[in-house]
């Protein structure tokens, strides 16, 4: 039984808390916010104690391991303190928005070797596991182009929007950890152009709403991904995966398989499993489940820092490709 | 809180076993079993006890309701004991194999008015619940044909076959339920033709593998169900609803979205959720949810022993008119 | 070059004349219609003659075949005429709506020993044509079950319904076709119902408007077909074959592939190609290939007489089944 | 009735010429092409007379308008000609490999106005006239990005690649007139990609046969473009237009509706509607109805010298950016 320490009472978190206190592997043993009510609540609900900070928690309770599901920018202090202290850690991504900061971390790591692994949860969601695992499998010989679809249903708040780093860091960055897990190779370039078609206040922040990113590696292998901060019909994402020897798609999941056909055509009316806590719930259970194995294994977290840090190196880049206009060379 | 004890430790008894101990409205007290093994295995996995009778489980522990899974033919005295006992009673379908005896049960319910519901689960699996309420809502005007198909990746020993009372009796039945809850009109009439064209065992049986039944109503709704015993891509349960108005369909459920495309086309390859523990696991979850909100609300079950005996008696006469070539009429 | 003379000048006679007059292997030589009007002006159309009957016809031009395509209750007479100048012919189903006056057509046929083909079109439909082929290929193992939907967009008027031999003899009776070209075997009894759902007026005419029909074979492979004189959604046209080894499914055509995914989920908006004429244009024009080939080498031709026979007779065994309620044999 | 005259009887030359003798409106004269076997052979076939230049055919015959369908480096010098002469012109993209020569091309038709128009079928392919319709009718508001994926089965001849002006020019210049039809506005920037994956003799003659391509408007539309000389599963060509309000999708086009269940789960078998000639064969048949319509009215052409222009551009855009890692402005 590992027993778990949750930094962060917000929407993130009370997902983790909850997968936690339900595991049969682990046991919820405190929830850390600095806001009383919002970490008081959730550890009511879920039977573990609150704690105001990490030291406070350390000192009174015994803990194995941490899930850090708080605000990004208190990550690099919260490792540091975890690392210390020996806590096996389970980080939300990003890691930081700042590649400086986000080696400080893996500094702090790697001074302190504790178990950490960031948290991406797609690579976990059934429907993408079994995509790479057919990838792998040969299915489609050599793999010659990914073509990625990330669009959410409604754009966040502007206040959000401004302290997210910029849609490339804030959201892509799924998508870059996801393209890198699928090539199975790492991009060497990327090539970026962002629009703001959304909403103006996005654009006004500085920021883009709708976006197309192209990779390449050193083989070859083309990738392209494609982002809206606005989707009329939910939560669309989408992967196919082209080779010599054919190609690979995933879908979107809806709630039921009813049909409507009527003097308009047919229709799958029925919802598409929406946004990200309902559409992805099983890969945030599975990513833990992926954590607990490779803390009993003892060997690589099934996602590292390093990884963290990649990602967030192709976002930096297809930033700076958007504002230059030209492909920026990573790694 | 409520108190449940289990009868049957068999497949159907585990499914509802587990389910009971984990729903956070329910405890698991007891499971009855004459095979010790099984039972107090089972028992012992879940935190529950065991007893070796209803009157033993009923004296050592505080029951509310009971989970009859036993098999078939303990259900007479099983029903007969727990409505005596005052318990509300969740039994598995068939009430019984003869409709003598399910007037019998029945009756022991009338003398003893406990809260009693035949489990006809299908009725809770959400693709089937959706597009009920989209027929109650007249997405498709007025019903006027279904056209149901169940088909069973494989057959069942046939020592089971022996004592099933016959493929109407020990499969059908379930659609026949559906059939009568969808047309929202009792069949009058029935026709049926079965074949053995599976297994030759079953036919030396005396029962068949492969069946049509038409059934109609008296306002000249018309339905079907085709049935096989075996079916190579896996367990296919799929309904059809045609109205004035166009058209609703439910398909199957496949493990993943990811679909192949190479030199032979397109295809899904991803496993359908197979057999009916897997495909169902939702609907056993909610069919308790069900009954638990029934108990609370205090008013009718969502499914009667009258809807047990309706079903059984149409599985009755979908024998008699395979047998005599007639179309036999029904209530 | 075979020279044509065709039949009838109403709606499938037109289409027959103008696949003939594109036929690079046909001439349109006469149109034959007791309608001046409106056999002349097709005839003008295509750049043939008119002649007012077949006596007319046979003395002013040299023709080889004919197609008839005039009413039904003008075939025996037709076919006679035909036979006894040694034309080849093509001839509309139904032969004719009661099983003696088909039999004295035969009877003409054998006579005067001409070629005889009865145009069932939707056996030269290129979907259908396929799941045949891979039937026969042994795709799905052995044939167990054939689930058949025809639906037709909006009933014809209630004086077509009055002169139309009834439900099962005027449009099933394409279906008992296929169930016969598909099964591979004879069906030997038939049982079927009828409801008067769509318009009042064709139950006051006498006949019914939505049917089921279930068949069987002496192996006992079964069938099934459902008709409704009304499709919200279109022409709907479907064959589920199911075997040992899996199962075909034939679906409908849409205009163009065009989906929409919008806030109410993702619809195939194009119409369904719509009705007879259009959804099958292509069986038409292969079905007179096929004749000229069966022509040409002289063998049978692909439906023969009996087919027509063997078909009328299993609509007037649906339509007993209807009224009395059994199972009738046929055969 | 419009005289037609045919320049190249090689593959595209024989398609037009087919078209034309078959099409009601024209009538074909003759077929010009300096190889006298292949063109006399095709103008015998089709009842045309042959001539071995544009001279000698004009000389002899009365034409109304030409095709020319002969290798590119032969356009100019027939443009020219055939404006010089006063006939209609429907010219086979690319107008020519280099924009410079492309411009004397326009130049040549400015100076004999001749209706000119510039065969870009695909904008004539009923699925792609569809989306283009539905799109300018509002169904998905505004559109915002655009995803164009164009695989063609096999690669064509090395030696056919040496001369094709590479991938871009030859093949996506296709998918660059589409672009800038549906977006509606003109792209002013283009990045893009290439690799050599399929056939190392490719990348030898100094050409790509993967390539991914983005374009943006100064409204900030984004469209995306994939190409592969080599697709396992057939002739891939869809459309995904994604907009404020929802998207629509274009798919690919099977032989038959017939799907197949089996243990590997259900696959579509039936073959993809393969290469242009096939798949884009009425897209052909509506192209000159296009024109003929447009020689009618006599207004502007459905697709002009300027879009031929246009989609050269973006194509020399396309290849420097590959070469130079740099988005390049157009326009």
């Amino acid at each position: 039984m590992v027993n778990f320490c949750v930094f962060g009472a917000g929407r993130i978190g009370r997902i983790h808390a909850g997968n936690i206190a339900r595991n049969p592997r682990t046991k919820l043993v405190c929830v850390v916010d600095p806001v009383e009510e919002a970490a008081a609540g959730l550890a009511g609900e879920l039977g573990a104690a609150w704690a105001p900070d990490a030291a406070t928690a350390f000192a009174r309770h015994p803990i194995d391991a941490v899930l850090i599901g708080s605000s990004t920018n208190t990550h690099l202090e919260l490792i540091t303190a975890c690392a210390e202290a020996g806590k096996a850690i389970l980080c939300e991504k990003p890691v930081d928005l700042e590649i400086g900061r986000v080696d400080r971390c893996l500094e702090a790591v790697r001074r302190n070797p504790v178990p950490f692994m960031v948290a991406f949860n797609r690579r976990h969601d059934p429907h993408v596991a079994s995509l790479r695992q057919r990838l792998a499998a040969g299915e489609i010989g050599e793999l010659a182009m990914l073509i990625m679809t990330s669009r959410d249903p409604a754009p966040p708040p502007v206040s959000y929007i401004k302290v997210s780093g910029g849609y490339w860091r804030d959201s892509t960055i799924h998508d870059f950890d996801l393209v890198r897990w699928l090539l199975g190779e790492e991009p060497v370039e990327v090539m970026a152009k962002g629009s703001n078609l959304v909403d103006p206040a996005i654009g006004e922040a500085g920021d883009v709403d709708t976006a197309m990113t192209m990779l390449s590696t050193a083989s070859g292998k083309l990738a392209f991904i494609n982002n809206s901060r606005r989707c009329a019909y939910g939560f669309d994402q989408r992967i196919e995966a082209f080779g010599s020897g054919g190609m690979l798609q995933m879908g979107n999941v809806h709630e039921s398989t009813v049909l409507r056909s009527g003097p308009g055509g047919y229709a799958q009316e029925e919802r598409l499993l929406a946004f990200f806590l309902e559409r992805h719930a099983d890969s945030y259970r599975r990513e833990l489940d992926a954590f607990l194995d490779a803390l009993e294994r003892g060997g690589p977290m099934p996602s590292s820092g390093e990884d963290g840090r990649r990602a967030l190196m192709l976002a930096d880049a297809a930033l700076e490709s958007h504002r230059t206009g030209r492909a920026v060379r990573v790694g």
